[in-house]
């Protein structure tokens, strides 16, 4: 189960199929599957598919699902690479509700080009966020820095974090700040938890370490994606993150990160591009 | 009656009458009288003129309605072979229902050049999925490489079926891929049934041959419209399609469909040069 | 009573309002009392005006109402000779029930310059054939070439007509095609009534020659307007159609409209120009 | 007690607060109070200020409170001068019966520039006026000539008219047509009541003279705001218009009106004109 | 308790978060908390902060809490200072009311440059004052100068507070006029309590001057943001408000301001700028 303020927490964001087959994502029973059998506290999906999530499949409880309310619309295709142009909301509280769902997420799409899609993204965002609370579901938002106008920054992350919990956020899920001085400072001021988004495929080692200092730092959890199914043995990259984040294990999440293989190469997404410049 | 998981399906399509009187289609109460005596397990029509289907229309159970909720809209003409420009929902998943239908579906338009217009496609298919959930009425979702920058292929099926699942699919209606192993590997992946569509009408044995493959890479079924009512004799084009999906019988199924005559001549509509572009 | 499977009927058209106080129209409560004293099957009003239709008026059964639910919008003013701009939906199916409509009726608007309008305009006949449905109310669907690339043609009114059947029409209503043949396909093709509208007011011997003509391939009844309020008698006109039309009696029809008089002169509305154009 | 069947009306017109702290109209107190003590029969005020009106403040009835839904809008500032745009609805009927009025209205904007919010201003009448005859409350349609292409005749007058009533107009408030046959005709043709604006501040006792001309006319009553407001005493003009509308006493009325004092020095509005161009 | 009708209330303004991370207002925990446990009479914070306000903190009852509905949007990121573009309504009066609110508040913001966007602004605040009496929730609407066209003056706030009269406004809150005599005629004119708002971080004394002006002028209260938390000391300050306002004492006001220090450094929002060309 999903108790962000009992402990810390590893949730598996398997919601890119937004951008299409992606490397690593294209299989869907089988990665929720191997989701549901894992230890991991949650999975976040897209409204759509979390009603395909198996539920309990072993002997344990399975993760807790999250659910995206929205998409990002990057041009007029699917995974092509064009630049965020808008997101829209395509589920309600309730539907996420309804789809077995402990917890809902929005984007804050940062570096809009449209004012107007800006705008409304936000009047989104708060509206959500009143339903969810009359439907008792918590809200999370996401600050993405995917606009092609977007310039992310610790001081950004910052600005960012501060909107989403004037809009409603119960929950916040930001990309990691540079400076581990600034995610403390974040995880002080903020009156809701914080969790780290894990970002783009990369080498576990390091992946892993840093993942231990936002933990230090005062962190709620991870959410983390590509870094658990873009690797060739997603159930091993499940079971380091939860070493890891929740034992503090650096060394025994090391190893299952090992066996879990480096990223299979895949096409970059779209965030990803905007990422680097950070 | 439809039932998808039990065994292999034959549905018809006849919903391009949104695209005026098309040749073979202008008589509307033959053709659904030939349908509804039909063998064939569904009927795919527009949620407007679902009312009209006959329902039993002799000793054997009638075909099961499929409406769609949706209709393409190319330029501001009926049938002028202007490109897409925009999708509309005209109807809810509950009007679906009170029209008789055991399903519904709607369109996913590739190839937009309006990134709103595609943003709000996304939109509409989420929350028309999320509401046929609450109607307890299985939802279609038909990836059509209609607009004006569609580029289909293989790559591109797989993407915008892993996006329908996204979406909240129960069923997915796509075109056939040109390689047998990527629809039997759309198959593996996806959590839900797949249908392939007819398209174009062209020679009966090779279609036939199509289907055949299609069946055998896993496909649960064939929706076809033109390849059955633009011939001179639809229902025994719509047999021949039994013989071969749902019996395997290929040599009966090209029989009947000798029987069926081949494609009458007529314009070619507007997504028909999208797919030879394909 | 109004009864389209029983009997050929006559509706009067008198919801030119939109346009202004159009020669022979101007007096409403004088206009609205000949036509409840008539023997005409029914009389088409908007939503807005239909509360005032007088209802039981003599010793037969008034006509009854059937209420249109939206109006074109011509430019930016009143009868000014503006392009068809767009149509907009001012009433629900519930509200001309509230107001006694036995039917209810909607545009559906050709040769629109902007793809949106002419999408909405087909969404909305949609939905509010839908809610006339839920409603039991019959939806009436009438093509319209007044946009300013309409193209009027036998062909085109047979494209429409398919794609009003398709979008949920019960009944329609068609401008008369040139030729009887399209006409008589038209009836043999359509699952519903199909009535002919007047159009632009002309002589009255030859009007009564085309209403016959009408009658005798196939058409359910007339929805007339102009051809009776422009005239110096309405109350003549409309008796003259009812010959025509109900009792087949064509000598008798044109010595009633004879005493009915000679259109008025009045300025060509927007759609007689169109109507030329055909 | 507003009657119009019964008795010719005076109303007094406070709904000019949307241009902002009008020369005379600043001190909303002392006005209410004034128009709430006098023998009006009836105040025009924006549903947002109907629930400041005092209600019974003297040994009379009250006058009755009609409440404007919507506001036009002039370019982006208050009281500027600047072009009308469009026009809003803000309340519905609902809201104005809840704020204790007894009859509701909206503006016809005439002279726009965009057939966009044209057609969106004529569609909020008819919804709004099928919603006020569900809450059996009466609707007024006021044609305003404000827009920049409006161009106000006697012929324009009566074309906005007869469309207000076909748009579902229960009672009528328009400008005084030059000439008094047309008011005649007016009355005649229109199935409603017409009431007469009372428009710019001008010379009180040729002001009288035209209220007095419109009854001869067969006008129901007077809507009149600055003519009274923007009088030093805006009492005795209230009581002029009830001796001259009411009690046909054109002497005692202009004793009043001259009592009243001829209009403070203001800024004319945007309204007055186009007034003028008429 | 915040009662507006029988004391000069103290409100603090802590809804600048929407700018982000403004100096001074980044650490929430810290300022809900000293807010509460403070001798204020209200909070003014947005609907979706309002819940994490802490209620009853110490011995004495806590501040009440008024809600915003809306937000700002300045271009299209956060604290960039960019020009206003427009504001959203994010929630409703409910959402206020189910927050913990006795108030709610939106923006009327003056200097758009787009037409429509104005016109929405005035749309939502009548129907948001419509709902907020429908829930008995008291309803304050707030001019903002802040758009690039916008000019503050005496007369601008005038005009500006009359329109929000009429749009249905139960609360004013307004900048302070240059000229107190404009403060006074305000207030007379007002049907209801005129409430100041604090403005740009300034000198102390200067600041405290100008409140028991206004208060001499006939206010109703203060609402105070940045010159409270954006000074070393907000306990401090919120303490010199109370003394000022609801005591009248300038000098014991004085002394506690000294305690507050003076405002710390940081970047001039978008709306100081605005505020000094006014």
């Amino acid at each position: 189960m999903l108790d962000l303020t009992d402990r810390r927490s590893v949730v598996i964001a398997f919601d890119h199929g937004t951008e299409g087959a992606v490397r690593g994502g294209e299989d869907v029973p089988r990665m929720l599957d191997a989701i549901a059998r894992s230890q991991a506290d949650g999975v976040l999906l897209t409204t759509g598919l979390a009603r395909r999530f198996p539920g309990e499949a072993g002997t344990t409880p399975a993760p807790a699902v999250l659910a995206g309310l929205d998409v990002p619309v990057f041009g007029t295709g699917i995974g092509t690479g064009a630049k965020l142009v808008t997101t829209r909301q395509l589920w309600s509280p309730a539907d996420a509700a309804a789809a077995g769902a402990v917890m809902c997420k929005m984007l804050l799409p940062l570096g809009l080009e449209d004012a107007d899609a800006w705008a409304d993204a936000i009047a989104r965002i708060g509206r959500a966020g009143a339903e969810a609370a009359r439907a008792s579901l918590p809200f999370m938002v996401e600050p993405a820095f995917w606009g092609p106008a977007a310039q992310q920054s610790d001081k950004a992350i910052l600005d960012a974090a501060r909107l989403s919990v004037e809009l409603g956020a119960d929950v916040l899920k930001v990309p990691g700040p540079r400076d581990p001085e600034t995610l403390a400072a974040l995880v002080a001021w903020s009156p809701v938890p914080v969790l780290i988004l894990g970002g783009t495929p990369r080498d576990g080692a390091d992946f892993l370490g840093q993942v231990v200092a936002w933990m230090a730092a005062g962190a709620s959890g991870v959410v983390v994606g590509r870094n658990v199914w873009n690797r060739p043995q997603p159930t091993a990259a499940i079971d380091a993150l939860v070493r890891a984040v929740r034992h503090g294990d650096l060394d025994g999440a090391r190893e299952s990160m090992a066996a879990a293989g480096e990223p299979l190469p895949s096409a970059a997404l779209r965030y990803d591009q905007e990422e680097e410049q950070g």
